[in-house]
């Protein structure tokens, strides 16, 4: 008998969102410009800069790969920053190391960085605030890609349920993520929570529980340390077990998986063995072509929000102008 | 802050299939004619009897009620059997008692059985066989009103998932039914754990656990006593409980429900208490009107078999005669 597990490839998931992407590029009339900038000698990071081009080019954007040493990196940043040629950009990590590289990233301009991860737009989704100019919620705040494409996956493959109201859709379910980075797994558990989930956050430190509390009480998450858990018991209770752990020797352990769960792996190695067909219901090997998709809808949206924001401050010197009269 | 429950009503969930029947009805170019047996003194019956009149004539439906003695009524319903006027009909139990009503139950011909309660159709269903006419698979067979209006419920409420296979789609679900009729519980349990779900089927006699095996291996159900586990254990593994005691007085504890679980009722009296929306996500309170919709749908399933039935036949003559020529 064959197995009742359905394999989920990214390009399938991510077809919509590119031809959104597509379409979002053809109204507004222009190609729009994405800068990267490769200032390490990484061949993975120039193979991902590579496949972001040819992505994006044949989607109808123009792509401007800047290569360059990595002293000259600030002064390019904030060249492009003030450049109204560019309309995103993004560096390809790892470049000084991870507290220079956070500098770096923070150099970025929110007006301009389509990866999401500037500190207001973490500190919205930590926060559970959805736009960047309440109390008009007209501007949405940009997420980070790669949390941002495991919600639209998990969207996908029906896990929201899209009977309940917009902002509880994952109330009843259960998620363990391994991988608690500051770039996708907390982000990721926080917003996955947001949104009414139990989550397990897993690293080497210990699990976290994030949740918006019993019956949803809290209108965004909390979170507290679990001591009398492990993975393996996290995953016994969770319809949904997301991976992320950067290392070609650690496999999740197929046998705590439970039959029907959900299986998503974000690493670039493959964090599951093949076995993990037997138990799972919906297995997604791999996430890649959907964040790519979500760094050009991300591009697009801050390109939306410029206008926004443009014909708001418009309003309000029409206001001023009339209480003036 | 108002709770994040989400009331359903029967009405809108039975909205598309009303449509179905209705649009079915107009296709067929005339009245199906159902019958309905009334022989008891129950007021009850009888607001059903005159419900079902009301529901089937506004859809298209000629509705014609037989008030009879319970001493006429096995004469009338073989009258009825032989009878091409009458499209489909069914008996307002209970009649005699549980003995002889099941007799009277079986004493109806399968081909007019609108509430599919013949042997045929309920053993087809504990065997997960969804056809009469194996090899060919063109006549469906019918399946009990109530067990299949929950089904279209859960469909409706998002906790079959569409991404899964046809068959598999409530694998990874667990569900416990406090309820192990003949006619409801028992058939539902094994229609729920067919299509892939864990069930737990509850009754004052003890617990029973329905399932396709690890994995699904089986090609239908499995049942096994479980011992270790009270309702109670059953509900807090749950993400669907659904209720079906015919007492007034009986509530099924709030506090035993899972924050976030989908929580339904199918007996006449109130199983839950309201405060049963403090930790469910998604409430069905009662599901009388689509139990009525698939009892009008059955019937045009019932007329749709008997032309491919007879279709069938023409076939196999053509068939015969050219092999003979």
């Amino acid at each position: 008998m064959s197995l009742p597990c359905k394999t989920i490839l990214a390009s399938t998931i991510a077809k919509p969102f590119t031809e959104e992407v597509e379409n979002g590029v053809s109204q507004l009339g222009r190609k729009p410009r994405l800068v990267g900038f490769l200032a390490n000698n990484d061949p993975a990071a120039k193979m991902y800069a590579d496949w972001t081009g040819k992505t994006s080019e044949s989607l109808g954007f123009e792509y401007d790969l800047r290569v360059l040493d990595k002293e000259d990196l600030e002064e390019a940043i904030v060249t492009a920053n003030n450049d109204d040629e560019v309309d995103g950009m993004m560096v390809y990590f790892p470049v000084f190391g991870p507290g220079q590289d956070s500098y770096i990233q923070q150099l970025m301009s929110p007006d301009k960085d389509v990866e999401g991860l500037s500190h207001i737009f973490i500190k919205n989704l930590y926060h559970n605030v959805r736009f960047l100019d309440a109390p008009e919620d007209r501007q949405k705040s940009i997420l980070p890609c790669t949390p941002l494409a495991i919600v639209k996956i998990l969207e996908h493959l029906g896990v929201y349920n899209a009977v309940l109201p917009y902002g509880n859709r994952l109330y009843g379910k259960t998620v363990t993520v391994v991988n608690r980075s500051e770039i996708v797994g907390r982000p990721l558990a926080a917003l996955l929570a947001n949104d009414g989930a139990i989550v397990y956050s897993c690293d080497i430190t210990g699990i976290q529980k994030f949740t918006r509390g019993e019956g949803l009480s809290l209108k965004r998450h909390n979170v507290e340390d679990v001591k009398d858990m492990d993975i393996q018991k996290c995953a016994a209770v969770s319809d949904v077990i997301i991976t992320g752990v950067p290392s070609a020797s650690y496999k999740f352990p197929t046998e705590w998986v439970r039959y029907g769960a959900v299986c998503i792996n974000f690493s670039s190695e493959k964090n599951f063995d093949p076995s993990v067909k037997e138990r799972a219901a919906l297995y997604v090997p791999s996430i890649g072509k959907v964040t790519i998709s979500m760094l050009l809808r991300n591009l697009l949206r801050l390109i939306n929000n410029k206008v926004i924001r443009q014909e708001e401050i418009k309003e309000k010197e029409a206001k001023k102008a009339k209480v003036e009269e």
